[in-house]
């Protein structure tokens, strides 16, 4: 793997992270990445740069996107007024799978966590997502709570 | 039970915030509940207030705090620009407990969750709260999803 640059993401990157997002598993029939590219993930990204602490961040290598990731440091009065760092919507594009850059991924996700000084770095991943959860107990994740979530798409 | 009032909380209602999270298996020994209230607190909330959508609330009866949750709104790129809504540290007082107020402080986050256009309610519990579990599970959450953690604390 030669060089790569993990960075915040910028509103010409949107594409290149949507089709990650949708060349997976689950991810194929829940977005849309149709050109151009569609107005609500443009909306979306505008929302999260009014939110302090809530970036994506994508991987670039040879001037393309190839992975990416969302990190939210989360504020909070429990344990003390701990600040956790939650990780969501880590992708790597397919040819660059199985090629450390995951683990690259979660050694900048850490760094991120502790330079601005949270407490906790957590994640969710689907129960069926099997690799993952070995990868992430591999660096020291414990799978000690249950996610559970209420889809109001279809209440 | 009486009417109850769900409100942001104010500065002046975090030391019964922390006796809250503090009256329970887990938060016992995460939590300082000593008085005058420990200024890492009042820095938490101080943090909590400077990120947008990321809020503490209490639930008041006859002038006292007897439940609290955090609902953090969380836009994001992925699920066609989705924003979830996020609850945690949900506590309520030991003399309140089985009165039905779990399910009056879900509901007001499900509106809430509504009222700000998000598509996803989420939450972890610890493994160990299994009435936890089943209270969610009776309200439509789906556990579909494992939560893992890294404590930073202990690295």
């Amino acid at each position: 793997m030669t060089e790569i640059i993990i960075r915040k993401a910028k509103e010409k990157d949107l594409l290149s992270v949507v089709r990650l997002l949708a060349d997976d598993q689950l991810g194929s029939v829940r977005e849309d990445a149709s050109e151009p590219i569609a107005g609500f993930y443009l909306d979306a990204f505008k929302r999260m740069d009014e939110q302090k602490g809530n970036d994506l961040f994508v991987v670039e290598r040879h001037n393309n996107v190839i992975g990416c990731m969302q990190l939210t440091l989360i504020a909070g009065v429990s344990r003390k007024g701990m600040t956790r760092c939650q990780i969501e919507g880590v992708r790597i594009s397919a040819d660059h799978r199985s090629s450390g850059l995951g683990q690259k991924m979660m050694d900048f996700a850490l760094q991120y966590a502790k330079d601005n000084h949270c407490g906790l770095v957590q994640l969710t991943t689907d129960k069926s997502r099997e690799d993952a959860h070995r990868f992430y107990e591999n660096l020291g994740y414990k799978a000690s709570h249950i996610g559970m979530k209420l889809d109001l798409l279809k209440l």
